[in-house]
């Protein structure tokens, strides 16, 4: 293409017979340009030793510099060379490059502890799947012409999903999505066409993609303050709602924050939008179940996340608890709220009322297997394993002197961020300001917490050990009750 | 959860010291509910024989009903057996439904030709992969701390495109995207954050997609008309510009339209762009190569598509062409737009510019992977295999005597839909309104093609052989020189 597009190949065309047609008479349909090798940009590029690049992509400092596109972790693409049919260089590069990365996978899924991500899993059975290109295009529900999708599969996740959150098959419709932000994206956006003047009002612990909902969308957003659990504060909420009386009201509830797990008391949540004067047809919940939707129906006193309520959508992300080697998600919401989105067929010219278009059908058989293998009785169990190994985790970090705290419906252990990068990148910590956390999946063993909280407990006696820095006040993230610095460990 | 909530399992909790904590003191962490198993909302969906579904599955009439949640096809998720670890009943009638789902699969596959999806390929090696949970969450130039990602692939994979699309390594940002739909989104957010007040120009036969984002953006949209082509008319455009010279315009330009494979004159559209009095600041162009994106540079003659022209963004699809077992897409645009993105970073609370959060980490690697192994010069070929065949399948339904169109720089080849829906499902072809079509793929041989018009030639004779209907006359679809209706086959 570049600067060589004079050269046609040599005519190869198949039959052309006499009939009239549009294409320009000189066409020759395999005129493709004879050099396609684009000039390389950067002449430096060369391909150089996978480790050595391995060795550049370890960040040499912390430090993210906005709009500086980093390249500092590539693997290139390389040009076969002519002959390589035969000397198949090309596929013993990919296969050594490939085999090492297997190597920096496994070693780097050992020592993950910072997402929630559940990383226990067999898919075995389904790898005879992946030689196809499943797509479940659009909606669902309606039937496209490419027949090499998993609706039924999709269709048959939801329905458990709708039997857990108790709403019938005929009242429910939703999808399998991406991950849990195509999940608010499209929670908000249903909320949004319900009532086009609404307000948005989001906990400021909220994750930062119902932020980006209320921009990409245009709509006016609320942030509502949050307590040391995390959780939305109604005080703070009931005030906001009063000083927007005159406009509906669309409301993100967290099933499970980002950095706390901290669960929004629905119940709390809908009594203040009462009390505030907003009837049952003037707010619209949208629950953002990303992290713990699955758990919170498998623990006691948990604050029940039901279409019984006056809630528009849940959804839920399928990676996390579930497990699944793709990012991917559930939402489900009300057959009436999608009538409202579907209704300008005519200007979208699709029913389609997902957010994208095609859609991976991989993980509607992932999702769908791994639901008959556990059932709801797996879920529990694995539900209970993670609270009791969340709370030795927190147990254990506070004998050890370390602030910490544990949300009562959670498995997200919050405490003191580690002083050292190098051991927040290696326990892949996710961290925020002066706190970090542990959130404990199923493949969290008791095993992997001692072993994480023996090299904790002894990094971090160095860290301190000459007085001149002290641990810090975690006393405005966790509470004084859980805070174990100098002033309030007493 | 439903109904049970009282019973509580006995506690096996772990240690838990005398430090104050956030949690009651009565708070049990293995307080799970008994017995979580929702009642069943629908008795009668007792699980039923495989091969009974599927029998279901095939709808019984093509009609579809708007709002109406339909469970023609649906695998129920079952709930194992108390003692299933013993019989294994569960794993068995997995096994069964899965090995059942893959003949489908292959039978589809087979006969699939009128999505362009290229089905031709082999990442035997990459299922090693399969077992590893790969995230690249957020900006692919930004490190995360969760360390099981790919984004030394991705950014590989880009550079390959931005080489493609002539744009320097440190002038760029892009995303590996998880379909054509999402690169429309991104690509027309950035061109109104760029320009809050600007019209979104497209033509009336782009993707639905881009009418979805101005709907979801709440954009002010003009639609202009098209050529019998598909490709945007740029006379109608001027009109529209002009009527509308006050505000910045925002334009969608398709290389390769959904139905005709269209590809609009990118030089044109600037041209008139420029003739209406817009400078280069007051417009920003999408190019949506979703389809043709990545055959338009290796086609001579085709408008070429380069960020060294006024453009703001490209995307392509990866599944179609390049071939990839999951929908996904790639996203160009120029690291200046992104930084007006980013702007906003306090209200988004991340730097992250993507649309999605949790991105597919297996994605980049497949793309990697085929980048890798035919290189510009192996796609050159491809192209030139496709459009040869393309020209083949149309000089034959020609010469059968059926109307037939094909764009001078397309493979999608339109031709007289056929009147039998049966026939339409089983080659699983497209269809609009009298239209239907065949995107020639790499995958789609002279032999399919045979197997296919033999076929539709056969069945053809039977529909119209009383000759009390007509095929319909398509002049207004394909141009009276295309129509091979009574009344234009002269």
């Amino acid at each position: 293409m570049v600067g060589a597009v004079e050269n046609v190949m040599a005519s190869v065309s198949g039959k052309v017979n006499g009939a009239v047609e549009i294409l320009r008479g000189d066409f020759d349909s395999t005129a493709v340009v004879a050099e396609p090798l684009p000039p390389v940009v950067e002449d430096n590029e060369s391909l150089r030793d996978f480790e050595e690049k391995e060795e550049d992509a370890k960040p040499k400092s912390r430090e993210i510099v906005l709009g500086n596109n980093v390249h500092t972790s590539c693997l290139a693409v390389t040009e076969p060379e002519v002959n390589d049919e035969l000397t198949g260089d090309q596929d013993a590069y990919m296969a050594s490059v490939l085999a090492r990365y297997r190597k920096t996978l496994v070693d780097r899924t050992k020592h993950h502890l910072g997402y929630p991500y559940n990383l226990d899993f067999d898919y075995g059975a389904l790898s005879q799947l992946q030689h196809f290109s499943i797509n479940n295009l659009g909606d669902p529900f309606i039937e496209s012409n490419y027949g090499v999708h998993s609706r039924q599969f999709e269709v048959g996740v939801l329905d458990w999903f709708a039997r857990l959150w108790e709403i019938e098959k005929n009242e429910y419709w939703g999808y399998i999505t991406n991950c849990g932000t195509e999940g608010n994206l499209h929670g908000i956006l249903v909320g949004r066409e319900v009532f086009p003047d609404g307000i948005l009002y989001a906990s400021k612990e909220s994750h930062y993609s119902v932020f980006k909902a209320a921009r990409m969308y245009r709509m006016e957003c609320v942030k509502v303050d949050t307590l040391t659990s995390g959780e939305i504060d109604c005080a703070d909420f009931k005030v906001k709602l009063l000083a927007n009386k005159d406009k509906p009201a669309i409301i993100n509830v967290n099933i499970g924050t980002t950095v706390k797990g901290a669960v929004d008391d629905l119940d709390l949540v809908i009594q203040t939008l009462e009390e505030c004067g907003f009837s049952h047809d003037r707010f619209y919940i949208h629950c953002d179940g990303a992290l713990f939707g699955l758990m919170m129906p498998f623990v006691k006193r948990a604050p029940k996340v039901t279409f019984k309520k006056p809630i528009g959508s849940v959804s839920v992300s399928g990676h996390k608890f579930v497990g699944c080697p793709m990012p991917c998600g559930v939402q489900i919401t009300r057959m009436e709220h999608i009538n409202v989105l579907s209704s300008n067929v005519e200007y979208l010219a699709s029913r389609d009322a997902t957010i994208m278009g095609s859609r991976n059908g991989h993980a509607p058989i992932f999702l769908w297997y791994t639901l008959n293998r556990k059932g709801y009785k797996g879920f529990q169990k694995e539900v209970q394993k993670c609270l009791r190994n969340a709370h030795y985790l927190k147990d254990h970090l506070r004998e050890a002197g370390i602030s910490a705290m544990l949300n009562e419906l959670s498995s997200t252990v919050v405490f003191e961020r580690p002083k050292e990068e190098e051991f927040v990148r290696k326990w892949q910590l996710a961290c925020q300001g002066n706190i970090a956390h542990v959130v404990v999946m199923p493949n969290v063993t008791i095993d992997k917490l001692d072993d994480f909280l023996n090299e904790l407990i002894e990094r971090r006696s160095t860290w301190y050990q000459d007085g001149s820095v002290q641990p810090p006040c975690l006393v405005a993230e966790v509470g004084k009750e859980n805070c174990a610095c100098a002033l309030h460990n007493c």
